[in-house]
């Protein structure tokens, strides 16, 4: 063992790796018998991996080098999750981390799961002693969801409901929340009653024509203040020798955020 | 009090708020006797807000509605910290939160802390079993960054020195780095040897003579790989009824955020 | 005379001028007897610039070195014409040119003149034989936007009129069409029937709202077609030895560019 | 005929069309005897279209509707002519048309003619009095270029040379210019001695590494002033009833524009 490496430093059965030969040639697995990492070039056999340290180098079988990473979150968001559903992207969930104010401990409720890629960030940004709640009507996204976290070992910090929150939420006292569906308006009173004074919320919203729905719908209800909305861009640059250019390939667009908080309603305010 | 708060949802004496009247009139402050919030939509004396719960609306002196808000991340980011250097936006902190893959409980290393603006949200996501280890060559710096950091209670978990990493890195096994100074291609090779196998660094850098530079000396140096560079932007979307849009102003450039992460140098590699 | 320069090379009495000392130093003026160009760098007395030839450089009162430019649309839209209104920024208008298939001899329509911007840019890419026709209903723009077409002598090329375009328009066969009105959708009638056998129209629109409000009409009208909309940003990267680098003041945000074609409605197309 | 419609509404053997279908399925092509436009949405016999006015509906096989529109300049350069290199979008075309200050009969210098997308554009705009010059040194991209300015009848107004402007450029009074070859640092002599007085030059480089290197080559030469650096974005919103949106698709770089404006060199000014 390289001297100043701990025992999980070092790569076992079961492990994950992430396998990095190129930018275009990054993969995620989990190390177990028997089991052959193929690429255009040249394989690796999983078992030869055994006891090396995570940041080795190894030839491939066309002998060309390959590195043994251990797999961060973004490696996860990137290359690991199953995706069924359009998912929020660091570039706003990062944001929105900062926008809810979020801490290891916090309570967040999620109304929106998906395929759980935001309830993965926010498990991992809560853990160990927050907890996320997460509410969801299609139960084969759950099911995707729950299989996403473990993945990342994040389950137990996160509970993933079969339920339409336009019919109540249990939770109270929630220090944030994000609703991620297509209808928010309708989830405005019982995302209400289950913040926390003064607590924020994040809406994402791909369309202007919800914009204009949810921004007329809060005005309405009276119950939040500090009403914001933002979008995010992110440009990648290319860096190669002699040529270090932004790329051409760009996400122009995937939701708005809006932002507000919970004040007490006016039958609330203490006399 | 109103049902359901507990005893610290109730406004008291050296309590940190935010008055929020509208948009453009928010104001941190900490609640102290005989002290009095004037604006130029009236005045609100701070001993009648003691008792007071949060999330409630009082009048100020002209009649006009004020909420009393607990500060949140963002609102000490955005108000209630002294700057004395360029910061980083939360718009490319929170991307950087999840590229260093940082969770409760990480060693981060900081190069170049400045006004501790990006020491807060890396304490704050970190605490309180994780650590942030900030050098900063400029002593008068490390005052203000201490200071911001005791305002947001967040100081038993960051240590400033006034040291040039240049000349050494004290920590090692640190689980990820953010690195903001103009010459981040002078401490490569201490910052190589703070990172844990395969951990992730993240450069803040405004130009594109910096950019070119420093990609050209991690290229040389060799023990960096997965190498990235992105830039985000941030557009507000103004909410007002009938005039949703854009808002003229916008940030177009804060800095660029240059992305490796440690592997093991030949010399290092398991035979 | 330095060979090679013809008479209009030469700056005389009512010459425009740009004089330029540096980026945030640069004067649009006409020469005129007794005159005096002054600034923190120095002055210059513009009787001493007759007879010099467009491009040379001359020294102010304070030594400083100061050139003599002759003005390009460019600078006319940036430093020599009255604003009275909102305008249509190069960005824009530059797309909008080729999005109409403007070219010499163009007969535009130009519905909200405003200040004349757009209407001097159209109208020097129309002339010789083109021409504007503008609608504006508020007469002291028009009086604005006739003295700025005068400063540039493209008076000649465009017609102003004080007329309310939802009323009708007096013009037929238009090739192409601008429209920069709060309420587009009034105007859809007169402009149908201004605008040649399949003629493109651009609106150009700061809310979502109106976006909204405009796509619903235009597709209820039926006679528009390949309608598309579009939004576009300019940086300015600053360029200064050892830090080039984008600027951090940029504009977010003018406009949406809404652009159809006209089609034959069904009652009109040919059996 | 239609009312109002002259003989050259209506279509005939060898005019240019436009089939409109929908967004996705628009076709320019000759109308040609014996010739069938075929689509997934069923088929057209040209010969059929002779005699129809522009703007007209027809049925394609299937029954479903197909409008015939005259082509605009931007249909030939969205879908009209053949590209062999990478071009300059009309985003960037039509900002340097007006930073170029160019007019009908203006006399254009385009150094590096590619597949002659630029010279259509330039031409278009400076007929039929100007000219456009332009200089490549692939002798297959002049014959690309060559047809291409003969699809749009505008190969009269340009003049494409198989020459090495690093050599020298035969013209000279050039109103404006536009450079876009790799190394725009070793054209700067010829390009100045082509320029008339204070006449705008653009370069269009894709990379950073080619800004720096054109910076730091301009500012030693000292003929040149007002150096600015500008990037664009274009968004494209999608327009669809109950869902407006920004497209997911976008562009995120293409080129940098660097302008600059000719000044007489210290020994050329007059004393």
């Amino acid at each position: 063992m390289t001297p100043g490496l701990s025992k999980n430093d070092i790569i076992e059965y079961s492990s994950n790796i992430m396998i990095y030969i190129d930018k275009r040639r990054r993969r995620l697995l989990k190390v177990s018998k028997d089991k052959i990492f193929s690429s255009d070039r040249g394989n690796i056999k999983l078992d030869d991996l055994v006891g090396l340290s995570y940041g080795s180098r190894v030839k491939t079988s066309l002998n060309i080098n390959a590195w043994l990473l251990k797999p961060l979150l973004i490696d996860y968001l990137e290359l690991g999750i199953k995706r069924v559903t359009q998912i929020i992207y660091p570039k706003d969930l990062g944001l929105i981390l900062i926008l809810l104010g979020i801490a290891p401990g916090s309570r967040i409720l999620e109304i929106g799961v998906g395929s759980g890629n935001t309830t993965i960030v926010l498990a991992n940004f809560v853990k160990p002693d927050g907890h996320v709640y997460g509410y969801e009507i299609r139960e084969e996204f759950i099911r995707v969801a729950q299989s996403n976290l473990e993945t990342l070992n994040l389950n137990q910090y996160a509970t993933l409901k079969y339920r339409d929150a336009r019919e109540g939420i249990d939770e109270n006292n929630i220090d944030a929340a994000i609703v991620d569906i297509p209808d928010p308006w309708n989830v405005l009173d019982p995302l209400y009653n289950a913040l926390r004074y003064t607590a924020p919320v994040v809406f994402f919203l791909p369309t202007m024509n919800q914009i204009l729905k949810l921004f007329e719908a809060i005005s309405k209800h009276k119950g939040f203040i500090d009403i914001r909305c933002y979008e995010t861009f992110l440009r990648e640059i290319e860096l190669s020798p002699e040529s270090i250019r932004p790329s051409t390939a760009m996400i122009g667009h995937t939701g708005y955020i809006v932002y507000a908080r919970k004040i007490f309603k006016d039958s609330d305010v203490k006399a």
